[in-house]
């Protein structure tokens, strides 16, 4: 069955033909965005198409904040104007002047930095923080995770300070112009300072520019302009379809990704390719005539990036319901070559028993790692109450070159890749609802 | 060791950026060109920039093939003509008329096929070759394999029973537009027919057209025009560099890939990958101030695409200098991320025993697959020598999409994936130098 599964899905998938209408009609597909809405649209149609029992959508607010025009950012110095490729990052609050901010840059490489430099220093001024991702680190996401911080909590720190913007090098271990947008959060009550992702070609030239700038005892000033805007929260919602289960229908397998992306991102892997996927689960199931004993259900979520609000109305209902799940499986690591899944439980390693019990049907498709992990942003939230969480872990040595970027387009998901995914996730959905977990 | 290796290789490598110049400034590296030429001055340029001991030219004599200008492929229906994307084989003879020929096509699937119909249904017609590569096949390799005597001998069996030419589906999985050449072969005596390439895109809509015009009744026509030629043997080289060993100066340890590439294709992954990855080894070696015990030897072959002579002239002179080898290891199935080895041994299962030694020093970095195989195309020879050779297993979904295409770009190779590449071909060397086999 799993040799079946892998063929059909190799053969006669419709998962990339399935992205390319949804990240070419509906890209940037932000929290509260009129593309969000329609990908919500397409995604239950999409569903429709498959003869499920049942399709249907879950009411979520979410939050709604819009980049907003004219965006830029300006490097200032001895020799002249240079602008800089950036990107304002995620919840930024805008320049207050409507002619933006003009001030002296201060390059850091932690937040610790700016609390020892402290307000003497860093008052007044922009502060860029520019470590990058450890390039010798062999899991891309534990450099992501090593950096990060500069940008979730960084301008929030620097405006404690007395900072009056902020500056972070985007996340990647790429050399590049593409700057990469992201979430930033202010905690309630600080000082909101605007902020922005450089490229890490621009984060070098910047960096340059201020060590040759104190060589000759100058300075380097940048002017930025963020137009953003916060807005009322929106109406948005989780995307659900079902196949009932034959003998515990009462008793759910959850397959699911997340349906927004960042606004400026066609967001091709980042997740379209995990909505794409979660939906071709159904649809082997329904084409190789599969009758799942326990419901199916896959969940496109929304609002993953910067609210997680689909997930938490998710798991608010499903405590409503009293509902068990026997798994909840997530996609939202890129449509890349398949190596393996991450489990979680509160009870067992789960990740033992599934390799003990399965690997060796898994080997040939050369999916061959099971680690212990929380499954993703969206189900992990589910481990907690009992459920066993999974991820699907594909290559991921080229995922954050493109993550939360412009370039995360259509062309760079390889179709049989994809598939190749999506048959992994079918396989041990059926295993796990034939064999038990 | 290991991890300093990683480490060096993913933090400070070289190998992209020689690949950029390679491929940007050497694309369309044929036998008997005067880009393979250059390559092979910048080649020898490049390893005397490593303090290495030895640097020289091994000489080869080899077939030169030139494409010519003006080729066309031309579809003429009932409703009129249209262009199909199309590149002549290598090796394949012009169109003999100055115009071009025109023939109705007869598609077929395969080379049984063509002998079943006989000359009778095939004297006088081009012969369409549609037979795709297997979707299911977990491996690419194997459904190209499996669907690659069309291209290698299609059109001489076609030739054989009288047709004037002949259109072979290109090898790969993509649904696209780039055609894809390589080699096809004329048996001595047999008649040569002129032979193109279609790709898959092309290759649908003749045979739709070709469907729908049984249907009515008519036929379909192809224009053909190749103005390809054969010159004299042209002289060439094998770029070798060497690092003398401590303890065994006679015993080789050999790391290759080849220098040359198909005329239209900048070969950034077949096989500028596997030239760079081969110099970074010898970098990496210089950089960490490991001395090997064996003689450390890069060998960039010449003439791997159409003649295997530079392979050839290797294998002659090791036989005639009696020089033994302790392991010859090549790079020549693309620059994605490592998964394993190939090794292959006339006197014992190398891949069992380098497993069991060393798999799970190679299992942090996410190579784990050590299988039985010989090699690649240009260190395979050795085998019969009584060698231990081996080649690198990279991830291989993506390979085929590009091969011997004008697509097989810079763009195409992640830097980080070439430099794991790189690092994982050091360590398997460091660890056969300094522990034996």
């Amino acid at each position: 069955m799993v040799r079946r599964i892998f063929t059909e899905s190799l053969s006669r998938g419709q998962a990339f033909e399935n992205l390319r209408t949804l990240v070419t009609r509906h890209p940037g597909r932000l929290s509260g965005s009129r593309n969000l809405a329609d990908a919500i649209a397409w995604a239950e149609a999409t569903l429709n198409t498959l003869g499920l029992d049942r399709v249907y959508k879950q009411d979520v607010k979410v939050p709604h904040w819009e980049r907003g025009p004219g965006e830029t950012v300006v490097m200032l110095h001895p020799g002249g104007a240079e602008p800089l490729s950036a990107l304002a990052l995620g919840g930024s609050v805008p320049t207050t002047e409507k002619s933006g901010i003009v001030a002296e840059v201060i390059e850091v490489r932690s937040l610790d930095e700016v609390v020892t430099l402290g307000t003497t220093k860093i008052s007044g001024k922009i502060v860029f923080f520019n470590r990058p991702m450890d390039p010798a680190a062999i899991m891309p996401r534990l450099a992501y995770s090593g950096a990060g911080d500069q940008r979730s909590r960084g301008p929030a720190t620097a405006g404690k300070y007395g900072a009056v913007g902020a500056l972070t090098r985007s996340l990647t271990h790429a050399n590049d112009d593409f700057p990469h947008t992201g979430g930033t959060t202010y905690p309630p009550g600080g000082p909101k300072i605007p902020a922005a992702a450089l490229s890490t070609v621009a984060a070098d030239k910047l960096s340059a520019t201020l060590a040759a700038a104190a060589e000759s005892g100058s300075t380097v000033r940048v002017a930025m302009k963020i137009n953003s805007r916060w807005l009322p929260d929106a109406d948005s919602h989780n995307v659900i379809g079902e196949i009932r289960g034959t003998e515990f229908p009462d008793e759910v397998i959850l397959i699911g990704g997340h349906l927004d992306s960042w606004d400026i991102a066609p967001g091709a892997h980042d997740n379209g390719s995990g909505v794409v996927q979660s939906i071709e689960v159904l649809r082997l199931f329904r084409t190789l005539g599969l009758k799942p004993r326990h419901t199916l259900r896959c969940v496109l979520f929304t609002n993953e990036e910067n609210g997680l609000r689909g997930s938490s109305a998710y798991v608010s209902a499903m405590k409503a319901k009293n509902e068990k799940h026997v798994l909840a499986l997530e996609s939202d690591s890129g449509g890349f070559q398949p190596r393996g899944f991450n489990l979680g439980s509160t009870q067992r390693d789960a990740h033992d028993r599934v390799a003990a019990k399965w690997r060796a049907l898994f080997e040939p498709y050369g999916i061959t790692s099971f680690v212990k992990g929380t499954g993703g942003v969206d189900v992990g939230p589910l481990l907690v109450q009992g459920v066993t969480v999974a991820g699907l872990r594909p290559d991921s040595q080229r995922y954050f070159d493109l993550h939360h970027t412009t370039a995360d387009s259509l062309d760079k998901v390889n179709p049989r890749e994809l598939q190749f995914g999506a048959a992994a996730l079918t396989a041990l959905i059926w295993l796990v609802d034939t064999q038990g977990l």
